[in-house]
């Protein structure tokens, strides 16, 4: 099985990979648009992608995505986000003098910048591609904040692990493939709504689900490209009994301008 | 009047200050949490942020920004978003190989890349920024992609107009206060709602709007820090009947476990 992420080796959709498919050849790819089309031609098998980040929130691109392709949530995952502190093997801390790692990561880990003054933080595109700059230039006063997948794949040792300030820190994955596989313990279906730009829509919408006593995990909104100020909804919901789902979408589909469910899968714990 | 801004001079900030606030002056600030600090220090008398674009979707960090103040969004303004491609003045078309600009801006503008094959795109961390840095590089092999404004702060010349592909690109603004103004013509109201984590509440919550006939126009989520996979909810309604709108946010405090609002202004046209 291949499975495409986007980033780097090493990034954390590679340590998602890692985790839920030990086996499986992971395809690195630039751009999420790229990962979509290696699913699309054939040259990926599935491909892993985060959704959403309990400190960050959605990875928008990604929505965008489901619903501009036909394929199929079949899984999800989440990962608890560890930032480790990654350098040229033998460094000591205390020859550091710059820490190179994603603006997003380097947030998360601010604790450990206000702790060492001495220590200046520096954007860099991507986790696991700062990991490989510190090794490929051999600097030992260099150190990059990246997975533990990034420290295997291009040999760096750890000085410190967990930089983050918040343990809470989740990301949810989804497993995207060309067919459903719809799995018989399936308990968790995900949607793409588009409803008319009428007052109180979005409270009929969510009637379908609350008159059933569904519970709704998760909404999102995304902006219609070329309708200003008009939103697709996505929302997730929990498949208790199969019957009053399956009726929830009928009664969805007579409200709504289109409804595309975007997978139906079983729910992580 | 002082007016905090995220980015460089010549920004679209810049540009939408200079639209709606002709006389004010502006203070650029490097990050968003820059401007919120300036505005709480009495260094700017306001601020004035992008809170969603039509195409990329909200600006999320300014959404968790107005939760954590306690500031007031006084007005809302919308900006078409124009994308000029400027470079040293005297520079021919025909000299450029390399065109600098935030990415978001590039991925807008994907079809001038696809026409013109000899130019290849580089990211860069600002519109502005890219636009300054082309000028004091001085290099005739350059470009920038930014707004009008950057043109005149930097002394560029805009060699073609509106390379954006989509011309319904706007960004939302919010002018944000420390004060509330309330004019009399207030018709809109922006709030953030804490809901329990049980189903239905989300439904709940809506229908203290439906049961009134109050327009919502703009639902967004974000994750509670902390607790993983719950989220905060940010509304904006339309206040056609002053009383009305009065009952429905104390309705919805008998629902939920807060609510703030974050602003009563005049909507933009």
């Amino acid at each position: 099985m291949k499975i495409a992420i986007q980033g780097e080796l090493g990034a954390f959709s590679h340590e998602a990979c890692l985790k839920n498919f030990p086996k499986a050849k992971v395809l690195p790819c630039a751009v999420s648009s790229e990962v979509f089309e290696a699913l699309d031609s054939g040259l990926a098998d599935a491909a892993l992608i985060p959704i959403e980040n309990t400190l960050a929130g959605p990875v928008v691109v990604h929505y965008d995505l489901l619903l501009e392709h036909d394929f199929h949530i079949n899984a999800e995952f989440r990962l608890r986000i560890e930032h480790q502190l990654l350098a040229v093997p033998g460094t000591k801390f205390a020859e550091i003098r710059e820490v190179l790692s994603h603006p997003v990561a380097l947030d998360q880990c601010r604790k450990f910048f206000a702790k060492h003054k001495k220590i200046r933080s520096a954007s860099f595109y991507d986790t696991a591609g700062a990991a490989r700059h510190v090794i490929e230039a051999g600097k030992r006063d260099q150190a990059a904040i990246a997975s533990r997948a990034a420290a295997d794949v291009y040999g760096a040792e750890i000085l410190q692990s967990n930089l983050e300030d918040d343990a809470q820190n989740y990301t949810r994955f989804f497993l995207v493939e060309r067919k459903p596989r719809a799995p018989k313990d399936t308990d968790k279906v995900s949607v793409a709504v588009g409803l008319p730009n009428k007052p109180g829509m979005l409270f009929k919408a969510l009637s379908v689900f609350a008159l059933r006593e569904i519970d709704l995990t998760k909404i999102e909104s995304r902006p219609v490209r070329g309708r200003p100020w008009e939103y697709a909804f996505f929302l997730d919901f929990l498949q208790t009994d199969r019957k009053a789902a399956e009726n929830a979408l009928h009664h969805l589909e007579e409200i709504a301008q289109f409804v595309k469910v975007l997978g139906r899968y079983k729910a992580s714990e």
